[in-house]
């Protein structure tokens, strides 16, 4: 039986548009509360002297409830590996890891970055990074290396910086624009979902309070629409202001 | 619900005597073979072109099943932690994260090295080290690094290499002698357990098939008996031959 120790709170709103990695977004910014029957007082003492932590966390929004031995990392562009030599959700125990740097502890709270988790992700365990315990010397890396993700370009229509002006408050608004700016550069498309890849479809991705609509094509993303995000319609965990 | 994927077999069986972390004994060696279920055929494929891993186990040892939300960690000699800043066994999930060398896929079993497990360890996931994902550019590390563990001297006396010489075939000598030797050499015992650290208490860990019996006084541990351990009487999940 596990336990979640807290729960993150992250400007990725859903699934799609949160980086495949933490490295990916490094101004990504994140909130971990720890609830209080883990006693934060105690159990974070020291920490903060520690620039990165890993997060042991459920994957929470597998959908298929199976066992799959084999996984298609988008970056394999429909190609398949076991899932043992990924770091795919779809595992067989639904636990992920990630590193995510540690920039400040706030009471009960982690003020995090660079992180790949979507709010409302229940967070088992936080572990200190340590090099003499996490950082091989010399590692090999397998079809990672071999399958670099291409980058897009990202561009901002007119309507997309009038829409940027309009809802975003002026001092967060360089910020929402590096996170769209990075999510998209790394491609939030499914490889194996036809309808996502086809130019002309309009797409969008939920970041902080906000939708951002965006097209993809020729290796460009342009995104073509700023909005408020319906919270509320959108059913997913509330994301309290002041990430930012 | 967790599902073991295979359990760790280690030349290390029982806490006492295990290394605290994977690099302390870099040679000790490791199987993890991978219950047909998780459909090793399919599930490793592509893994054996890395050369590190992330095994996630389950503590299945901790005898104290409550949250403690403080943790006395070995080198700090008696002092605390909170929980989220060490690697401690005792968390709020028990739930561990190491990092072993692969030297080989041998179909459904993965042969590794320097690994801080115990023999019958459950595996809950295997994942690939990615340096990308894993590795951040300059950590800072807390109090881990400013409490270095002293290292101790090993010694072994003539009746321990007689010992040597009778219970263990002639082609593993060196390399049981080079465990017991690593293991020693960052001093197994508990700071908190007084009886531990009585210069004249003997002491003894199982280690592969063998008991090795040792002092440990003025920062010297002397080796005085190795012995074939009554591997029945000790209740502990057998290991099968082959390791070495």
């Amino acid at each position: 039986m596990l336990h979640p120790i807290g729960f993150i709170e992250s400007c990725f709103r859903e699934k799609f548009g949160t980086p495949r990695q933490g490295s990916l977004v490094p101004s990504a910014p994140a909130r971990l509360r720890i609830l209080p029957q883990f006693i934060p007082e105690q159990s974070l003492v020291g920490l903060s002297e520690f620039s990165h932590v890993w997060l042991v966390f459920q994957f929470h929004l597998n959908t298929n409830k199976g066992f799959r031995s084999k996984v298609h990392p988008p970056r394999l562009q429909g190609g398949t590996i076991g899932v043992f030599a990924s770091r795919s959700p779809h595992r067989a125990n639904p636990i992920g890891l990630t590193l995510a740097r540690l920039k400040a502890v706030a009471g009960d709270t982690l003020l995090l970055e660079g992180m790949d988790l979507v709010n409302g992700t229940p967070i088992l365990d936080i572990k200190p990074y340590i090099p003499a315990c996490d950082r091989p010397a010399r590692p090999r890396v397998g079809w990672v290396d071999r399958c670099r993700a291409p980058r897009l370009k990202v561009e901002f229509s007119r309507s997309a910086l009038a829409g940027l002006e309009k809802v975003v408050p002026r001092r967060e608004r360089a910020q929402v624009k590096r996170l769209i700016a990075g999510s998209l550069s790394h491609d939030p498309r499914n490889p194996r979902d036809r309808s996502q890849l086809r130019p002309e479809k309009e797409l969008a991705f939920f970041v902080l309070h906000y939708d951002a609509y965006f097209h993809i094509k020729d290796g460009r993303a342009v995104v073509s629409r700023i909005t408020a995000a319906d919270e509320a319609a959108r059913g997913r965990p509330p994301l309290a202001p002041g990430l930012l």
